[in-house]
């Protein structure tokens, strides 16, 4: 009977599936994320995991959590020690298994209150919770608006690679607290200045001037400039994601400045801060664009000029090996059947679509390779 | 400014989704899933992870994975341990791991060769790797095809509970090889039954008919019951989850049986295969049944007969603890603000909607611990 068919039925799963939802950017929004809920942001949920990390838990998480508890809600903080390093299957593991320890089902929803870490991880926890609950992001830092506000974006990192293994998860909504980055360490608020420069530097020309004349403002955290940092942030993220539905490819323009960004990152054993390695690696985007011929010479130092006055590092440090940062290329999610792909800029504010829905270009390793070696 | 709110915009992200895909049953698959795979099953991928356990490995994955070679695509065999004990995060890691450690990236297509484990394991794995990768299903036991072929159901277990975390992810494709369940021990068979009788009890007064008549048939491999149980078994699950699309909460009468039977599951430390569990879950489901007057005395009978009949247990072994047994209920999914619930039988062939929508009944602890101590 080999190779006899004797039944070949279709499951039909077609629908229509709406993840849309709001962002709301202010100033201390605790108050405005418990009128959300008491008016059903989660819908009839009672309970909530508020996660967090060992800096954040505080300032921040805490007032959360006792405003839950004094609405009647049952809730619980859960707590990892803060940093990139946090962000892996493990402290993902610790948190369900307190989550199950306190008997938390299917019937809760998880509240990230922090940076990007804690929005990528606890998004990514509540996607795998119960096969999937609600969560909310509550984001401190300009890192995690800039980052993990638009996008869906969820993940771990792994010995082997970061970001790769996680999932797309939308929040119920995300609230940008622009009042948390005072409580932010400087460095912090330089580091998530790099994903803003990359937006302009990929989409936004007019934003790039507006960045270089008013860098110093920002980084001092006065409020017009923050607004309007925040704004463009999400603004642009949207615009790429949005147009990502009908046209598959266009996202991978937000890897800008990732490929050698993210490999760095790894290999310093995250003494780099997330945007403090996607600044050099932005600047060695700049300039395989400037070999491509795609950039002039004089647009790029524009580049790491703006970089540096945020305060960004745009060489590579010394304690990186760069053979080993050549083969660690090779973990990126861009790579094609073993060949290195880059994004790269078409002039200030604009990327090269290479052909229809196509945004990044093979780049052979050694070409790569001397880059590196240049910076 | 506390509370100012400077600006609020909405990510609009509605969109059609179509997950449908086709499920074929029949004898010696490999041929069929190449010749699928050459006409574009998998689009344009060319690099196949197939993932399987150590018993499927030699009998069907290789196959299957050397016919890949053959016709010029790359692919890897990734095998764990066979047995539920290897349904872990840790299992997952691992394969992850070894995957990552290939340089598999997004442009992969997962091939999950085995049962119900092997399926519920590498369409987690498909779901998370690289933020999501397409999988296909190709199942060897007749569990897979009750429990694994239609839903979407995928998952891990956890020292706290089983199947907790996980996500739904349908496959390109489910095969469902008869030819394979000749190889199976006799208590891997006897165990997939299991969710064949509750689908019976469930949704099917004639087929568990069917069932009664030809048990002896079925446990013997005789291709034509075979067939007949192999497509009740996708028909039964598919129209309960398609009826879910809609209304929500149809869904939950899969679970007959399984508040008991995971908790026993997890209890025996995984000496109990998941469908002997199952059995003695529906006994109790049963007897919940007939205690709520739900279920004549003699149906129940007829439940036990045709479970004995099919060689399953239908008692709780001495070796498990009943207090911990009553305590473990409470890490079943089911539960709502800490109550149990249980999905009951309203005559052999129906289950019982309490309210619309609503197919589990709350009940006391009190009462579960009279049935389970009775068992």
């Amino acid at each position: 009977m080999k190779g006899r068919t004797m039944r070949n039925f279709r499951v039909s799963l077609k629908k229509v599936v709406d993840d849309s939802y709001d962002i709301e950017v202010g100033y201390e929004l605790t108050t405005r994320l418990i009128d959300d809920i008491k008016e059903g942001l989660a819908g009839k949920l009672k309970r909530f995991a508020v996660i967090t990390d060992s800096i954040v838990e505080e300032l921040y998480a805490r007032p959360i959590y006792e405003a839950l508890l004094e609405e009647g809600y049952k809730a619980d903080i859960f707590v990892f020690p803060e940093g990139e390093k946090s962000k892996t299957r493990e402290t993902k593991a610790m948190i369900e298994d307190a989550m199950l320890e306190k008997e938390y089902r299917r019937d809760c929803c998880i509240i990230a209150v922090g940076g990007g870490v804690v929005t990528d991880l606890a998004g990514f926890i509540a996607g795998t919770f119960g096969r999937g609950v609600p969560f909310i992001n509550y984001a401190t830092t300009l890192l995690a608006a800039a980052d993990a506000s638009v996008g869906g974006k969820t993940a771990v990192d792994t010995p082997r690679a970061t970001n790769l293994i996680g999932l797309f998860n939308q929040p119920l909504k995300v609230y940008i607290d622009i009042a948390a980055w005072q409580t932010l360490p400087k460095r912090q608020i330089v580091s998530g200045l790099a994903e803003t420069i990359k937006h302009a530097c990929m989409a936004d020309a007019e934003f790039f001037d507006y960045l270089d004349r008013h860098m110093e403002e920002i980084i001092n955290l006065d409020p017009a400039p923050c607004e309007h940092v925040a704004e463009k942030n999400c603004q642009i993220k949207y615009e790429v994601v949005m147009k990502d539905e009908k046209e598959a490819g266009l996202r991978e323009i937000l890897n800008l400045g990732h490929t050698v960004g993210r490999a760095i990152e790894t290999l310093s054993d995250y003494k780099l801060l997330h945007g403090e390695a996607v600044s050099i690696g932005l600047v060695a985007a700049a300039s395989l664009s400037v070999h491509f011929g795609l950039l002039k010479e004089r647009d790029m130092e524009r580049v790491v000029a703006l970089l540096e006055k945020a305060g960004l590092p745009t060489e590579i440090p010394d304690y990186i090996d760069r053979e080993a940062l050549v083969k660690k290329l090779y973990t990126d999610k861009k790579v094609r059947d073993g060949k290195l792909r880059f994004v790269l800029m078409d002039g200030i504010g604009s990327v090269r679509e290479f052909t229809p829905g196509v945004f990044a270009k093979e780049v052979e390793e050694e070409t790569a390779r001397e880059i590196i070696m240049g910076m």
